[in-house]
């Protein structure tokens, strides 16, 4: 299994009916059908080059979190971001803790960055030791934390982001929050960080808007920041970034807060349910998720994630082998995502027919 | 007006019945229908991540050019990849003909890169002298070229860059050819560059897709180069740059033999007959175009270019005031596109309203 390859890659050898990708953590509510009618509605307009300045998704973002316009930087995918803070910035050394999304470490490879791993371990729930972590931090180093992290799904509390944010102001570090999952949370509202830009000089905050909004396709992110660092990766990209179609479904899905009720509703209903599916399959350890998607260790079952993976690949079904994820062991973990009723039925079939 | 404006912004304050936009030099042909139709069915689609390895759209390319995918790297449009290519390289010193596309200097200024303008003159028909731009071409140097280029609509011959793709090779720096516009050649077919890649290993030779198949607002665009430098490029962003319509749409284009050729056949017949019109205008001298773009000297007008540039939006007509680029004097120059014949009689008429 490569280094940093990913779920979602629906596009290797499908079978008849396609796959059924609990791999990928995409909003099992779908495309919402307004983003649908505006993208329709709108093909015609490629012809035309994107709003260079994003005004409209400025606003509705801006609008949205209470954060000025000048701190937004919008993405080609949040994913996109992370590379472009690397390439500006060109950190000597970059803290992620170990699992997490391996976009943060591959980023900073590119630039030639040292990568510090800080260990979760599981037998602290994956807990982050924020005080630890706050020890390791020295001047100049960039700290990577998903809130919740991926694929432990473990939340920060308000106060330990507030002691990290304080800790790399003193310490002359950046602070990179990735909160791209905090929407499924059933009281997400409460918690995004943007407004910490309001106040402190140090702290990036990223928001991938595909999962939730269905739209990994189209590709569309945002970041918030200090005004005078957005300045300096503007420059470091092209002006045309984002499409016209992802800026459009951008401003129609912040509209969208009956979507986002029941987002968040269905999900917290359908982990709910799949795990207590999983809790009664044989050797299978699920980790209780806080948003839409679930680290399983399957060390009981005496196979491996890999095989387990196959197995589940013979039936039409991708998951997430995290295999290639430092800081696990290699063998013991998968990842699967919520979905509908019907499709959790069917993997959960699927996992009492291999194991 | 900002250092690095571009044409086709038409997110400003448009009129009631939208802006004629001259100023963006997109096929008049507009969207062709069967790409339409494939992204019209492929909506639903982008609840899926794009594929990170673009396989379809490459293995398209590849047999088109007849180059190996190993050389091709896909971007999210074209202008992506020059930002791409200075994160990855942070040569010393890049050499630009001046006037050309601003974004060659905007992205080397990136990485602080030294910008060397090597002066294009109205006096010799705006025509690249390839051996003295030889001379100056020292080790790790970066030359960007447009071939055509943006905005004189000068075309380099196959011997030029023969001459040129040698001289970088002996002297160990970087050839960057940007082939965006030369679909629209009359006899496009036989000029690209990309064979080159097969051969030699310090050329870059990138391709728009979103000019001449009018998909701007969806990004797309090429680069063929040496395979060790695409591998190096690839790990420098993240790995679903190129959204999935776009690539939907890529590998459509690549199979639209008759759009092809009814452009090169609009645009040439349009260009003259613009050139017509053009040439009638008291103080107006149009340079002669090879593709869908005029660069036209006002001097004689009397007015600057900023000004008529204007009167031009106060009829709803955008058109490109060349004030910004270095190598011309900030006064004279405009440059427009070549659109439809009722379009193109549209800007005639008022030309000669306002002149």
């Amino acid at each position: 299994m490569n280094r940093f390859q990913h779920g979602g890659d629906i596009y290797d050898t499908p079978p008849l009916n396609g796959w059924l990708d609990f791999s990928a953590n995409i909003n099992p509510l779908g495309l919402a059908s307004e983003i649908q009618r505006v993208l329709q509605e709108a093909i015609g307009e490629i012809v035309h080059y994107p709003d260079p300045h994003c005004k409209a998704l400025k606003k509705a973002i801006g609008m949205y979190y209470s954060i000025p316009e000048e701190s937004i930087l919008l993405g080609n995918g949040a994913s996109e971001l992370f590379y472009l803070f690397f390439h500006t910035m060109r950190p000597r050394r970059a803290i992620v803790p170990v699992p997490s999304f391996s976009e943060y470490e591959r980023a900073a490879l590119s630039v030639g960055c040292e990568v510090v791993y800080f260990p979760l371990a599981e037998s602290e729930g994956f807990d982050l030791d924020t005080e630890a972590l706050g020890r390791c931090i020295k001047e100049g180093d960039v700290v990577l934390l998903g809130n919740p992290n991926n694929p432990t799904g473990r939340l920060l509390s308000c106060e330990d982001i507030r002691f990290l944010v304080r800790t790399v102001e003193e310490k002359r570090a950046w602070l990179v929050l990735d909160e791209s999952f905090l929407q499924f949370l059933a009281d997400g509202e409460r918690f995004p960080s943007h407004y910490l830009v309001r106040t402190y000089a140090h702290v990036v905050v990223m928001e991938s808007l595909t999962k939730f909004y269905a739209i990994p396709g189209l590709r569309l992110g945002f970041a918030s920041m200090p005004a005078s660092l957005r300045e300096r990766m503007e420059r470091g990209k092209d002006v045309w970034n984002v499409n016209h179609l992802a800026q459009l479904a951008g401003v129609e899905a912040f509209r969208l807060a009956d979507y986002r009720r029941e987002s968040r509703s269905m999900v917290a209903e359908e982990a709910a349910f799949l795990m207590e599916g999983l809790r009664r399959l044989p050797g299978i350890r699920p980790l209780v998720p806080s948003v839409n998607f679930i680290l399983l260790n399957v060390h009981g079952t005496g196979k491996t994630s890999t095989a387990l993976t196959g197995s589940m690949r013979g039936k039409g079904i991708l998951v997430r082998d995290c295999a290639n994820y430092p800081g696990l062991d290699g063998r013991s973990y998968l990842r699967i995502a919520v979905r509908s009723r019907e499709e959790n039925n069917r993997i959960l079939q699927a996992w009492k027919e291999i194991l």
